[in-house]
């Protein structure tokens, strides 16, 4: 059957879903409190519980694709377990595999010299640290990179930053030690594409000031810990520079491709998750004598959730095995269909779901606000919808030029 | 012209509109940051400061129809001056003219025996207490008001009273004193609509326990002070009785016909503020070379914008107008309609401005996310979208039969 | 009441209820037969048949405004009456209210002169005649004027007119006589709106040719009887001119303003009828054990269909008052917004009627194929959607810049 | 790569392609023009002038599962080939490949005996003959196959039959020579899904009468021979019940699965078919000084457009393969929603289509019309939108009771 799993993943599956069961969902409600009560700036409790357990039993670092560091899971084969990983907000990090990470991480493995990697890809790896990605800038609509108003300048054996970033996902947690920093280095390249560069940068190098936590609607921390950073002529050594001066957007597409399709695999388990809530709520509660689920527009709207998550999944999976077998360049149709597709169908069912949750439903007792702003915040988050269709659009015009 | 606002009218928009640029916009993050910081248990200072301001200079207590205690302003002549007021979320207490207080102040006016007046409504009016009004319940689907479950059971010279509430929008001010209570006083009456009653309770009467505060999204009495609440063997004297014993229905009615409208003036408000910051930032932001007000979708949707609102201002005219040639009860189908028209309206608008804000949208920064919110609770507050669009549709069939 | 009608309008509305249910409604089925059988190059025995019945119990001409030609309704008073003939494909001709013959009528009532108004605005007022209007052209986008590439020349005491038309309405009727033609007589003035003339070329003038009726969908003649034309070195005398040399575009902009508000008054009227026959049909059908009213998501429609439809009739009815008030020209926003809102409503009601009736929905036999021919073309008809919705978005963000 | 075509599959692609290059676009307007002028009674030339030249080069019966009388290909392999056969209305006649024949076909090669097979398979197989499919009826929301009326009475060695249905497709083609009859032959059966049968009915038996060609919107015969048809008194042997009395539900729930399937593969095609012109027509128009192509919201429709296609064809693909497992009556979900997700897709993207054609959008020059006719017709087939949420729902909700 198209798209099925393999041996080797049927077999993650089981356990992953095991894993949920036994330490993911009893844990959520606790994930929820710790997250509002301790903060955006606080190590929670629950997920350093849980790490070494999902380490212990070898579900860890599974998104890291052909690689030494990682169980080699291509990302058709990914796909199925990062799903179910997405069924609940607290699961990725707790499995190594959350956002912005994964992707730091793999900018490491595929682009970091040795050193770099013993230096930081090793501990990341290993959940002892956290990195961030700085990328988005505040004043100019960052979708476009070249607009992008950061420096960094060579000086001597140095590189020197300035740069005013948000949406710095992670910035704020104490364990982050590292943040890979886009800038320009050449802002007169005539070739636009070749201005930037990506470096990496310790956090604890002067300069540097996490400004505040930014809030989803009004959720600090979770589901996204991002955060306003600014860099006032922060030093790096030369040797910090990612693959090359002039690099940065190279790198950036690399960086971007797998991004997208984790958070859509994740979104699509959200969505799955809470249409089962949906499903659930709507045959308990009984309004003018039946129970909601068969009432109005109710069942409809369960029908055509189970539509849209269906038809969100395969389209995944295909963006999936296309970048297995053509890599991500080549695969950004696919891409770029999943990022424009996925988060709104995830936005349309946790809608429907608050609806037929009723005034509950806009509370956080059930869990849907949080996923409503995560697949909200994915409409927006490396790059609009809007920026996408036009790319999608531009492609497909081509073809009758 | 039709809806032409009187001179009188013209004149109060005139000043409301010069206090909202005064004292309203220029406080609005103020409000913002102590409504964040304060938390939905505390009185926030801007508002009491602001309070005096607007009840010297007259724009105080508009929203009371038809009474001695108020301006006498028809529903058609506050309308316009209500959306005034909901440009921002900070100016309807301001004016004392936010929920639930509007609407218990009304019940208060018409039902409160002239004792209920003297010790209730008076401070009301005056702004120097709050209320709550505690309807619906965790249990059950409150929109049918006959799955109440809570009691109001005679003992003598007294009432007592036992339920457990939430969406008791007001509970956790620290000036809430007063809460309107509904519940079945008569269980088993065969006529479903005569079990309920209300009735006025103390806040500080024994047996009430604030649980916690319920919030919107990730938001804490912004935009919405509601609140759980357990009512255990409170007792009440039977004077606290409200128009009499099984006319709880009957008053429901009544009060939820104004509360419903205001709420939609209000949201017509915030969406045209919305519009004005969508337009406003897509003619700032420049990306692929050009304003954003010039790409793609984001004029079309600006048009449709101002389209859906134009429709809405209206459909909600045509409500208050109405109301105040039929009253309440006649015109329950325009106020249906209204009621599913306006949030949704409101939502949709308010997400077009997200996406054009990119990912700062999703934060506070703009007032979106609590323009989202507020909008959003209202799809739900006093009956969810299908509830209402259930009650038109039978209302359209029965021409019909 | 906001948009109350005056007692003239009130009578004259139930007069046209009245004829529609003695008249109209019984001649439908043969109506649309005629139609069929005899095709758009003939004339309808039941339309002209039916005619002098109107005309005399005076439903006649109630389109023309501020005229010592007709009974000088203003637009306000106008669309409740226009709303009536819309709810019937047949009605508009018999009352001689329909279109293009309306927007012709005016322009010469308005800018003919009173040689012109002899010999072609009399006996289109009696109804002995019919007109047509040759704007469109197959090869240019014509919703931008300037891109017209007709050409109207001076050639001593005559003009000489080539160009290429279609969707000229009414052309293939044997009855029509006249064409008010729009061509370039100065392609090269710096003024781009100062390029176009209209002109009144006789349709025995030797030169024209219809080539063909346009379908829309697949129905010829009714709901529209759109023609393809060719005028090739067709001769008219200069005193054919209307209001001068130049000044096409602006009688274009006088005359699209009534046409298209009478349109939308029609749809409304349509959109009625269509809702109550989704009614009927939803009540009598049964399926599954229930009717289809009380069924899924049927009963959501009916609601969502009435809003849209009061939405729709309370923006026609302020764009109709603000185009008495103000001017065609200054309520360009107004029309704008209803032109895009009311075809749009229209094509989701019927939409909607389609499904509640089955199969049998998408064939004739309910009349709703018609309807949805008629909408549809009206999303198109003097401008598509997104040309509107482009000039809306523009006024709007005029505001700020 | 997931549901790519096996060597022999692609192979047949290339051919099927090179066969639509160059016979079928050249002869579709020859085709529209035959199907308008001929009628929905005739026997179009152009059709019967191709048959031969598709069957000489073997791209004949490709339809055909397992069967000793087809190719046997798969669902799945059928699936790319049916959607380039769908690009063009012209085309699965040509092919042998269209509805109802291949569903009729599908039942004889499946239920048949083999005297059955001799008398009627054999001669569809050939494409000497046509057949139509009668369950459909006016007076009932045949959906609901227990709603059917029709009778089929034992007679001695004969059965009676009587019935009024509509819908049935192919019955006013002269070709057609057998009908698949679906009544009532135990109405009272307590089972009701046993109260059905299904019979053979020569089309020349007495007692027939075939009472009128249904249009699609205004289209007779094309895009659908829809008829209306009257059985009284039909007397047939015996021999001519399929599978045995009251087995009807059943051969229908096994003979509407790949009819609905090939209908949504098809729809596909044209969807594709729709886009291709719709991006040629924004390239080549221009208004307003720029290709409206990168104008407003078409670029972003363009973008939906690419979307919404690639999900509803992997949904497709998804179903085929499954129904090759499993079965179609195991397959039902996924059978569900292909049906209630492509026809709705399609509709959309020829609505987005007609709107960048301009007013001749809706003409029949761009083949959108006839598009629309098409897949608005197939929201409503076997069975309404509504029906199969309802079903999808009602499965979604089984999991959790």
């Amino acid at each position: 059957m198209a798209f099925t799993p393999t041996p080797r993943v049927l077999q993650l599956q089981q356990r992953l879903m095991a894993f949920m069961e036994e330490h993911i969902y009893p844990n959520e409600t606790r994930h929820l409190q710790e997250a509002e009560t301790l903060g955006p700036w606080a190590v929670l409790p629950v997920v350093e519980e849980l790490k070494p357990k999902a380490k212990a039993v070898g579900l860890w670092n599974l998104f890291l694709p052909e690689s030494e560091h990682g169980p080699g899971l291509s990302n058709l084969e990914y796909a199925p377990l990062c799903e179910i990983m997405g069924r609940s907000l607290l699961a990725p990090e707790v499995f190594n595999c959350s956002a912005p990470d994964t992707g730091n991480m793999e900018v490491l493995a595929r682009y970091g010299t040795p050193e770099q990697q013993a230096r930081w890809l090793k501990p990341l790896l290993a959940g002892e640290i956290r990195s961030c990605f700085a990328m988005t800038e505040p004043k100019v609509a960052s979708s476009d990179a070249t607009n992008i108003e950061s420096l960094i300048q060579r000086d001597g054996g140095d590189y020197v930053i300035n740069g005013h970033k948000w949406y710095t996902t992670g910035a704020t947690d104490p364990r982050c030690q590292i943040a890979i920093f886009m800038g320009k280095s050449d802002p007169d390249n005539a070739d636009r594409h070749r201005q930037q560069s990506m470096i990496l940068v310790p956090m604890d190098s002067p300069g540097i000031e996490v400004k505040r936590s930014l809030p989803v609607f009004g959720f600090y921390g979770m589901p996204d810990r991002a955060a306003e950073v600014t860099f006032t002529n922060v030093r790096v050594p030369a040797a910090n520079m990612l693959l090359g001066e002039g690099r940065g957007f190279e790198i950036a597409q690399g960086r971007l491709g797998p991004g997208r399709i984790h958070h859509c695999m994740r979104l699509i388990g959200l969505a799955e998750r809470t249409l089962e809530k949906m499903c659930r709520r709507s045959l308990d509660r009984v309004a003018f004598g039946q129970p909601v689920a068969t009432q109005g527009v109710t069942l409809e709207r369960i029908a055509q959730a189970r539509i849209l998550i269906e038809q969100a999944r395969l389209l995944t999976l295909n963006a999936a095995e296309r970048m297995d077998m053509v890599g991500n360049k080549e695969a950004k149709t696919e891409i770029a269909m999943i990022k424009v597709a996925v988060p709104n169908m995830a936005c349309q069912v946790v809608d429907w779901a608050i609806q037929v949750h009723g005034g509950g439903g806009t509370s956080n007792d059930f869990g849907l606000t949080h996923a409503y702003a995560m697949a909200r915040l994915l409409r927006l988050a490396d790059g609009p919808d809007e920026v996408h269709r036009n790319q999608i659009g531009k492609l497909e015009l081509r073809k009758y030029r």
